[in-house]
C-alpha cells in the first residue's frame, strides 16, 4: 500500500474529495474478459449511500457511478478499469468554523500538519466520501472472485450494546437499516442511536465481515500475508482503530490447545474442529471461512461543542453543524465488504501468478 | 508490503528459514552517513535472543548479526545495508513427526496447500526466527528516526492475566523475564506460565508498543496512512491475530464526546486533552505518542496431543517435541518495536521527500 | 513501472482509450502547496494536440484537461490531482476492416493475443492517444521540478533526414511544424513527409531531450538509475524502438580518453570538459545537461496495403484508412518533454527523501 | 524498480561492494517446485567470471555461489533464494590515487555529490562486480522459462569494428574470449583489443540478446511494457548508454511499409515475414524472437591520464592502476542473457496472474 494506490495485481487508485466535483478511482491489472457494467455496481454503491435512513447523514447523493475506460462490449478488456461518481449535493454553505477551528480526533488538524494546506470543505481527502470508490472497485473485484466466493459483512456492536451472536442471520442484514445480523437487538440499538443523535453526540461501532469458499493458499508470507494486508485494508477506512482475525484479541487468554483448531479427514478432504484461526494461518488462507472484525471509532463531527484551537493558535470550542453520520460505522460494512473482495481478488492473482494454480 | 520485502523508501527485505545456514536481510534506502557497527545491532538482538530464560526456548543461538556490505569506515553509504546470522544451533534430531502431521493452527498445512512443497525444518520460512532480521532492521531504522524518537513496548498481558495498568513504570520491564512495566503481575504471570509449561500448553500475549517524539505529520493517507502500514506490520508478526491504535476495539463503545482529544494552546503550541487516537489521526502522526498493541495467539507448537491429520490424508494426533516457547508473545516485545521503527523510518523518508520538510 | 502506473514518490495513472468518453490520469505525490491550474497544463496540451498542421492527424480533438481533485483555491494540497479530457471527435464509422484484421506492426495482435479482447476502435488503450496524460502529468511535474530546470525536446531526424546539428536554435522549435530545431532541413522534410503522406506511407524519427539544470545527486542505484528509469519512460511512448544517453551507441566506437568527460575547477565548482556521459554517472546526474534520445519506428496505420491475417485466421491484405499522422514522432517531441519531466520530478523527491538534501 | 531491487512477481534484490567481505541477492516470489542447486546456477557466472582471457581483468575470484534459503531437498519453496558470493580477491593496495580523485566518467564524482560517501575500493557500490548477482539470478530466472525458452547472446561489436551478420553462427560465441558470433571477426578484435590494452586505454563494444520461443502475450502495457523493462534492465547494467529493440533506431529511418512484418498463416499458426519489431508490439511479445541490443561505453578505469579534480577541489590528472577490463562490454554478455531472463520470468508470472494463462 503506498499513497492512494492499493493492492499489487489487483491495484485500485482513488481520487477525490467531499467537495470537488467528482470522485473516482482506477482498478488497474484486472483479468480481460469479464462481463462487467454499471448495473454490476450501482447495488454494492446504493447500499452504502447516504440519506438511506434517519441513522445516516441527511447528504442526498445519487452516487451514480460511470464506467469510463476498459470496458469494451461489456467485458473487461485488461485494461484499467475508470470509474468516476459526480459529487451533486455540495450544499452551498459556511464552512468558516471548520475552516479555521480543528475537530478535535479529526483528520483537519494533521493535513494542515503534514501539508500546510487543506480542503477544509467537508472534510476533503479526508471524508469518508472516498469510501464509495473502494465499495465501487469492491464490486469489480467480485467479478474476479466469482459467484461461488460469498462476502459478507454485519454490524456486531454499537456503541456499548453488542450483538447477541446465537440469533445470528444473514438474512437480517438486508432488513434493518444497522445491517445488524441480529434482528432482537434492533429496537435497542434504535433507541441507542435516536437519543446520541438528538444529544448532538455520535456513536463507534464494530464490523464483522465474513469470507466464505475462499480458495486455500491465498497469502504472500513473510509481508504479503493475507491477514496482514487485510488489517492495512481494514485500518485505511476512515475512524478504523483495531482490527482482528478469527478469535483475535480473545485468542490471547487461550490456551494452546483451546486455540487449536482440529483437523480431521471429511469425504477425503481436511476438515476443521473450529475456527479460532479465523481461516488464516502462516498469512495464507486455510479454506475456511475468513473471518474480520473492525472497531469504527465515533465520529468527531458532532453538534455537541469541545476545546479546540483554531489553526491560527486560539483556544476556540468548536460544533460541527453540517450533514453528519451520528454513526459511521454503519455505512462502513459496505466498505468492509469492499476491501475483504479487493484484497483477495489481489491475492488470488498474486497466487496464481506465482504457482499457476 | 509485498513478498517478502516492506516499507516504501526504507525498504526491508528478509530471507532464510528456521534451519537452513543462515537468516538475513537487506535494508535499503538507508540515509548516508549513518554511524553504524554490528555494535549498534546486537543489543536489540540479544534482548530477542532464544535460551535467556526457562520461559523461552532453550535453543542456543548467539544470534551474532554481521554487516555485509552499505557500511563504510563506520558509516551507511547509502547503498543496501546486507545483515546475516548464522544458523548454529539447529539440533540434528527426528522431525518425522512435524514432517507429516500438521500441527492445528500453524502454517504447515497452509504453506502444503500453497507451494506443495514445505521445510519442515523447524516450521522452515515460517518460523519465528525470522523475526531476529526485523530487529536487526529495527536498529537500523533507529538511527535514522535519531535519539529523540523513543520506540519502547512491553508486554501488558500474559493469558488471561492483565497487568495493572496503575502500576506501569518503563524501568521494570527489563527487569524480568516477561518484559512486563508493572513489577506487581510477575509473580503471578511465572506462576501461570510455568504451569503452562509443565502441562505442555502455550499462552498467549498482548503487546504495547508505544513511540514518544515522533514528529507530526508522518502517514500518507489513504492508503499509505501510518496506523495502516503499522497494522500491517504487527500483523505480519508470526502468531499475531489483532492490532489496535491509541483505544482501539474500546473507542466502538465511546461517545464521540468522550473519545475525543480536546485541544488546548500551551506555550504557543498545541496541547492534548487525552489521547485516545494513539497519536494518529486521519492516518497522520499527531506528534502524541503513537500508541499500538497486539495479540498473539498461543502457539501451536505444544507437548499436548491434538487431533490432526498427516500430508497423505489420515487422521493421527500430533505432538510437538522440538524446543519451543510457551508464549511466543515475550519474544515478541522487541519485534514490535523493531516494527515500530521501521514503519516510522519510512514514513519519515516519505514524508520528507514528498513534503521537503 | 508496472500496469498503467509509473513513478515511485511522483505517481503517474493513466487510463483511457482512443474512442472511450474520456481519457484521465492520477497524478499522485506532489508536494503540497504548488500554483496549479487548468491554463498551467494545458499550453503543453495545446502543442501535442492533433490537427495543427498537414503533417498531423486531422482528427479534431480540443483536448481541454480539467483539473477534478489535488487542488485547492489554486493551490496543490498533497493528495492526488485528477486530470480528465473529453474524447469529442470520435468519429461514428465503419471500422469493421481493422476490428477483425491485425495491422502489422501495430499491437492490434499482440492485445489480442495476451487478453483475447480488444477495443479495436481507434486502437483503443494501444492508441497514442493516451500520450495526451503525459503531457498533462509532465505539466504537473515541472511546477515540481521548478522554473530552474528546463526540458526542452527537438526532432533530429525525420525518415533518413538527420537535422545539421551546426545549425541547432532552440527559438526555432516551435517555428515549424516539425519541432526541428534546424530551420535549414525544413523544407526538405516538408518535402519528404508530404510525399509520404501522398503516397499512403508513414516515417520514423528521432527525438532528442534535454533538461538543464538539473540539481545533481538524482538517481537510485542500481535498479532506479535515472537512465534506467529515462530508458524504461522513452520505450514506453508508442512506437518507440530506441533509448539513448549521451553518446550512446556512438559512445561504443569511442576509446575510454575519447569519451572521458575531463573535470576543471571553474570559479570553485567542478566544470566538464565535454557531456559524453548525457549528464548521468552511474546512474545518478552530474549536474550537467541530461540528454536522451530516442527513436520513433514508422506508424503501422497507412493506406498502402500490407499481407495480413483476420482474428479468424484468413490471409488479407489491409489498409488503415482513419485518421493518421503519417509521422507520430512528430507529435512525440512533447511528451519526451513531459516523461523527463516526470522522471526527474520523481528522482528529486526521492534523492530528498532518502539524504534530506 | 527501484532502489536495489527490480521485477515485479519475480524481485531480485542486489546487495554488496566490489571490495566488502561479499556480495548477494535475494530472489523473491520464484515459484515452488522448481529444481535448483548451485550447480545450477553456477555455469552462468563462469561465462562471467574474470581473469579468463587476457582481455579481461586479471582479478582472480572463483566467485563461487551459495544457496542461502529458499531451496528444500532440490527444490525451491516459493520463499526467498538467498544467494551469496564471497569476495575473495581483495588485493590490499593502495587506493589512495581514486580515493581522493575522481575517475572522469566514473561514478566515483556521483556517489559522492548524491551521498557524500563513497567507499571507494574497487569502485564500492558502482562496480560491475555486482553484476555476478545478476547472472546469478538470471540462472535462477530460467528455471521458471523452461527449457523451450532459448537465451543468447553476443558481442557484435567491438569499439569501431561491427561483425559481419551475414557469418552468425551462435555456435561461435563460446569458441573466442569475445563472445563473437562471427568467427571471421576475431583476429581484428584481438589485435584492436591488444593494442586498446597496450596503450591503456579502453574501449566500447554492442550487445545483442536475443530470445527464442518467447510465449505471445507478455508485457503489461502501459507501464509494464516488455520493452520498457528490457530498456530499463539492460540501461541498468554498468556502462551501458544505449538500448534498442529489433530495428531499434534503423527503423526511424524506414518507412511503415518496409518496416511492417507482413503476417501470413503457416500451418494455421500466424507467421512474420521479418522481425523488425523484434518480437515486441505495443510493449508485448508476438512470440517471434525478442531481440535487443545495448552499447557499452569505454570504461573510465585505464592507464592514460585524464584531466580531473580533486575531492578537494584541485586539479590534478588522474590514472587507474588496479586490475581492469579493457573492455567491460566483454563480460556484459552473460549479463545481458540474465537480465532478459530475469525481465521474461517477471512477465511469464505478471501475465499468468492476471490472465490465468
Amino acid at each position: 500500500m503506498s499513497h492512494n494506490t492499493f493492492g499489487h495485481l489487483f491495484r485500485v487508485t482513488t481520487w477525490g474529495e467531499s467537495h470537488g466535483p467528482a470522485i473516482g478511482c482506477v482498478v488497474d491489472g484486472c483479468p480481460p474478459g469479464l462481463a462487467l457494467s454499471e448495473a454490476d455496481i450501482q447495488p454494492f454503491l446504493d447500499r452504502r449511500k447516504p440519506g438511506t435512513s434517519s441513522f445516516t447523514t441527511q447528504r442526498k447523493e445519487p452516487d451514480a457511478v460511470r464506467i469510463l475506460s476498459g470496458v469494451f462490449e461489456g467485458k473487461t478488456t485488461g485494461t484499467p478499469v475508470s470509474l468516476l461518481i459526480e459529487n451533486t449535493d455540495q450544499r452551498s454553505r459556511d464552512y468558516g468554523d471548520i475552516a479555521q477551528t480543528y475537530r478535535p480526533g479529526h483528520a483537519d488538524l494533521t493535513y494542515d500538519l503534514k501539508y500546510g494546506i487543506r480542503d477544509y470543505r467537508g472534510g476533503g481527502r479526508s471524508s469518508a466520501r472516498e469510501t464509495a470508490m473502494r465499495v465501487a472497485a469492491g464490486a469489480v473485484a467480485r467479478r474476479i472472485l466469482g459467484e461461488q466466493v460469498r462476502i459478507r459483512a454485519a454490524l456486531i456492536q454499537l456503541g456499548p450494546h453488542k450483538i447477541d451472536r446465537s440469533g445470528w442471520d444473514w438474512s437480517e442484514v438486508n432488513n434493518n437499516p444497522f445491517f445488524s445480523p441480529d434482528a432482537s437487538v434492533v429496537p435497542a440499538w434504535e433507541e441507542y442511536l435516536t437519543t446520541i443523535r438528538k444529544n448532538g453526540l455520535s456513536a463507534g461501532a464494530v464490523i464483522e465481515v465474513v469470507a466464505e469458499n475462499v480458495p486455500a493458499g491465498l497469502g504472500a508470507p513473510i509481508y504479503g500475508k493475507l491477514d496482514s494486508d487485510l488489517a492495512a485494508a481494514f485500518m485505511s477506512i476512515n475512524a478504523v482503530k483495531g482490527v482482528e482475525i478469527g478469535d483475535g484479541f480473545a485468542s490471547a487468554a487461550l490456551t494452546g490447545v483451546e486455540n487449536a483448531d482440529p483437523l480431521f479427514m471429511r469425504d477425503g478432504q481436511i476438515a476443521f474442529g473450529a475456527n479460532h484461526a479465523g481461516g488464516i494461518l502462516g498469512g495464507i488462507s486455510t479454506g475456511q471461512p475468513v473471518v474480520a472484525r473492525f472497531a469504527v471509532k465515533p465520529t468527531s463531527s458532532m453538534l455537541t461543542p469541545v476545546p479546540s484551537v483554531t489553526s491560527d493558535g486560539v483556544e476556540k470550542e468548536v460544533i460541527t453543524k453540517g450533514r453528519h453520520d451520528p454513526c459511521v460505522g454503519i455505512r462502513a460494512v459496505p466498505v468492509g465488504e469492499a476491501m475483504m473482495a479487493c484484497v483477495l481478488a489481489d491475492h488470488l492473482l498474486r497466487h496464481r501468478g506465482q504457482t499457476g494454480r
